[in-house]
């Protein structure tokens, strides 16, 4: 059942199941209508990059320029040929990413009833150093509507040369693989898009389809509405953000602290502040915009602290996203200073101690910045000169900025007279989530959607078409109404500096000010911060009335309301 | 609809409600069969305290040696007079007490529908500071099958000084109120009883009944069988964990230390294991009966780790109770020294900075003593020294326990070269889970457990009996078979010595290691650690099949098997 070159087991030994994925393996996926039948292909126009063109069509001249297409039913079906299709899951877990493997596997059976699937174990890596297992009835079984990247594993290798572009042609031939299925995020669909063309430019007769996971949401763009898991994710961290509120609004006394994870982007933090309504959500994105410093930050929150402490409420809540460090100005200035200096003196502060390594930092650091490491806590200090990645750059998930900022906030209003002598009082805990909701059950949603897209790339794999994302559109609609199809990844792309070099990727996409979820946000948040307008959403629910069931999240019910 | 003495909002404004609670409130708990009618009462034998009879019995010498009750259907009703309860929420929050205050008004409106229902705001303060509303059918109905204690708000004030009971008898008379319901855990039933004793001392005319709450399970005894929100707190945590499991057996690259609340008992660690399966779970209670020192817990983890490591897995997870600084033998007499210590040197330790502090502290403990400070890491050490709650006690709830027994255990292995030399990684993640719990809508369990509880208070005010506390058994069965019946609070205490006084307590319950549920860990465990025994239980769920919704905790079903 496992290969034989394999030192992480993926053993499939039958799990001892809970008695709610006893119940739920039993959940049928919704399809869109489209997919129910045999498909038809409907090409649209030619596509262009978001940017870029000419710089990204000289990179992809097999691959760009190719049209949208979208599938329809087919009322005529034509037989199938057996396929042999490759899977492998890149990167962070998100739920849903089992149901994307499930219904690929139905789909390529559905083409014929001799398809098989194999799964690259333990991401990129497995198909670069062949190791996988063939993904049979019998196995996928166990993980319908389940979390988890456990079927085979998940992996951050990046697949970007032509080694191991070539290694793993070798495993593809010789079984007889024609597809591959790259489940990932941003780069690993840039990265897919690589190993489309470059097969395409040997005429391997490989074709690779993507498809759109993170629980960060900031994999979307006019045709991706959204990445899977993050609908999942975000009502997980809602659940228990919701129950701290409750607590916080029962016990009177303290204010929590939330970070969530999400990487750059603020869209889990927007999302759960849509679903909970605390008191503060901070938007990385807005204060980029507006240039908040540190102080001014910490300002906003005091304000609202010190507002509610004047209406007898000493609690409440904020969240915090993780990737806030970063849009900080003077953050950002400090830790790109800190990421250049250090990368330039590698071989220099490898063998420093953490005295000595300091003393580099403070001694070659602009002014500036050594003024802004200094008005830090001494920890957070620390772990910035100190915890770094093995590529040399600060480690900003590691930051806790929850502490951070309650430290500076319990610092202000302690040198506020006047907030102690109004009854004021601050006591504050703190959460990180993150883990939590990676690899929960996929709500309805996630369940359905990952499921269309698995389906669906067996369509484009069926269509023959190589380097297309597999896309579901209309998703604020029911399942059945949702538009099934294909988009060339060449279209999402624009060039970005990366690692001092110029480089083709998909653009991430940030928070919008413009855009509808963070405008709703924007009009409520005042009477957030001083009403107490809790909002309690409880746990992720699969079997009860659909108004509870199979909502899609509020980010993508505002963004595609019209 | 608020009081006028309030200097604390608890304002009934319609809340903006999600889904799952517009949907969750009209569920309608299930009650024993024989409280669905009228009811009459069965007494069975007088009881006897489990301890210290004679000084009980000296104390209590009113409410001493009363029967258990048990109340059955009685095919005659009688009409029942209007009666006017007052209710309190006591001390931490845990879910489903809003269902005990609907139960209870139900049920004292069953028993005549001009009854009144009293509730004093942010706990038994309210009483004592006349803070009150009336519990109206529309504000009732706002809070059914919901979590927290936010419909009157929740305190910590210890009822135990008779100017106190004389203070809250002056609005108890002023309302015209005949019976308290005090929902609340150990300490505040045990005051339940006192002001019982107390109020029937004077001839007060005013009924005192206890209700069991604590998510931390320590409530429990041969009579009452569990206390509420036990069984919603500790499957929100099996969710999580549960969630992080399954991210850790995907990613096969983290160990995962995760701290449970419980205060000093292990019941939550425990349940939470029946649940999920971790690899390893730690019970302070055998800790403490195998006089385990901090260097023998920490090779225990750190040989399993080593053993997955060998077998490729540098993944795993660890359950960590709250309580278990204080039951390491080493610690225990640490924290006690230090307490003492600093307890009889109150005034010259006040004016002291941190420096001093710790000079003082190293100067003058025991050697012993000075040498378990030292082979702490420098940040649990400081905790220890200078973070002292208000009555200068270790805060021993902000120990991060669970980053300390990590860091030992990196210690530990990076000491031990054939670690690594096997291929053996530990890279761990933390994680404190407590406030997401508390406040957690109710299980089905609970949702009905409590209501049940409440329902069954006013059937016990009905019976003109005092100083009892809400007992329903037989809570493995369905709840239609459930015994409804009241408990003599003064049967379930004992003598304990408290802040150098021998004071009457209700004996707090930890975990037996004789007891079926410990058994059925222990005899698991090392097929846990050492291979993959994940259980996902996935979020509560209330719509389901039975089998999901309605099941007990694993603590209550191997307790009460037989």
């Amino acid at each position: 059942m496992h290969s034989e070159n394999n030192n992480v087991n993926v053993l499939h030994i039958t799990m001892k199941k809970s008695a709610l994925q006893k119940a739920r393996a039993s959940y049928q996926p919704k399809l869109p209508i489209a997919l129910a039948g045999a498909v038809k292909v409907v090409e649209g126009h030619a596509t262009q990059s978001v940017a870029d063109q000419e710089a990204i069509k000289a990179l992809f001249p097999n691959t760009y320029g190719l049209p949208e297409i979208r599938f329809e039913k087919n009322p005529t079906a034509t037989p199938g040929k057996p396929v042999n299709v490759g899977v492998i899951l890149s990167g962070g877990q998100a739920p849903g990413g089992h149901n994307v493997i499930c219904g690929l596997f139905d789909g390529i059976k559905k083409i014929h009833k001799e398809s098989r699937l194999f799964g690259f174990l333990m991401g990129p890596q497995g198909l670069v150093e062949h190791r996988y297992i063939e993904l049979t009835a019998p196995i996928i079984d166990e993980y319908r509507n389940t979390g988890g990247f456990d079927i085979i594993g998940s992996g951050r290798t990046k697949l970007e040369k032509k080694d191991q572009f070539d290694k793993g042609l070798e495993i593809l031939r010789e079984l007889n693989i024609s597809a591959l299925v790259i489940i990932g995020g941003d780069d690993s669909n840039t990265n897919a898009a690589i190993l489309a063309e470059y097969y395409k430019s040997i005429g391997a007769g490989i074709q690779v389809i993507g498809c759109p996971k993170t629980i960060d949401g900031d994999l979307k763009n006019d045709v991706i509405e959204t990445s899977f898991g993050f609908d999942t994710a975000t009502k997980v961290y809602s659940e228990v953000i919701g129950n701290i509120q409750r607590d916080c609004n029962s016990a009177k006394k303290y204010w929590h602290f939330i970070k969530l994870m999400g990487r750059s982007a603020s869209h889990i933090a927007l999302e759960c502040a849509l679903q909970c309504q605390p008191n503060v959500c901070l938007i990385s994105e807005e204060i980029e915009a507006k240039n908040m410093s540190l102080d001014d930050i910490v300002a906003y929150i005091a304000d609202i602290v010190a507002s509610r402490a004047a209406d007898g409420n000493n609690f409440g809540t904020v969240l915090i996203p993780e990737g806030l460090i970063e849009f900080i100005p003077e953050f950002k200035r400090l830790i790109s200073e800190l990421n250049e200096l250090l990368g330039a003196n590698k071989d220099k502060v490898a063998g420093m101690d953490n005295a000595q390594l300091t003393e580099f930092i403070m001694t070659n650091l602009s002014a500036d910045n050594v003024a802004a490491l200094k008005k830090l806590p001494e920890s957070v200090a620390r772990q910035l000169m100190l915890d770094r990645d093995p590529h040399g750059n600060v480690q900003v998930s590691l930051i806790e900025t929850e502490k951070l900022l309650s430290g500076l906030v319990a610092a202000r209003l302690e040198a506020t007279p006047s907030f102690a002598a109004c009854g004021g009082k601050f006591s504050s805990l703190h959460h990180f989530f993150g883990y939590e909701g990676r690899c929960a059950d996929p709500s309805n949603f996630d369940a359905d959607y990952c499921y269309s897209l698995g389906f669906n790339a067996s369509a484009l794999i069926n269509a023959g078409v190589t380097g297309y994302m597999s896309s579901i559109r209309n998703l604020v609609k029911p399942a059945v109404q949702w538009i099934p199809g294909g988009i060339p990844i060449t279209m999402m792309m624009n060039i970005e500096r990366r690692n001092a070099e110029d480089k083709p990727v998909i653009q991430k996409a940030l928070v919008r000010l413009d855009g509808a979820p963070f405008q709703k946000f924007a009009s409520q948040r005042d009477d957030w911060a001083h009403n107490t307008c809790y909002i309690y959403p409880g746990p992720i629910q699969y079997f009860g009335p659909a108004e509870v069931c199979d909502q899609p999240s509020m980010t993508l019910k505002y963004e595609h309301r019209h």
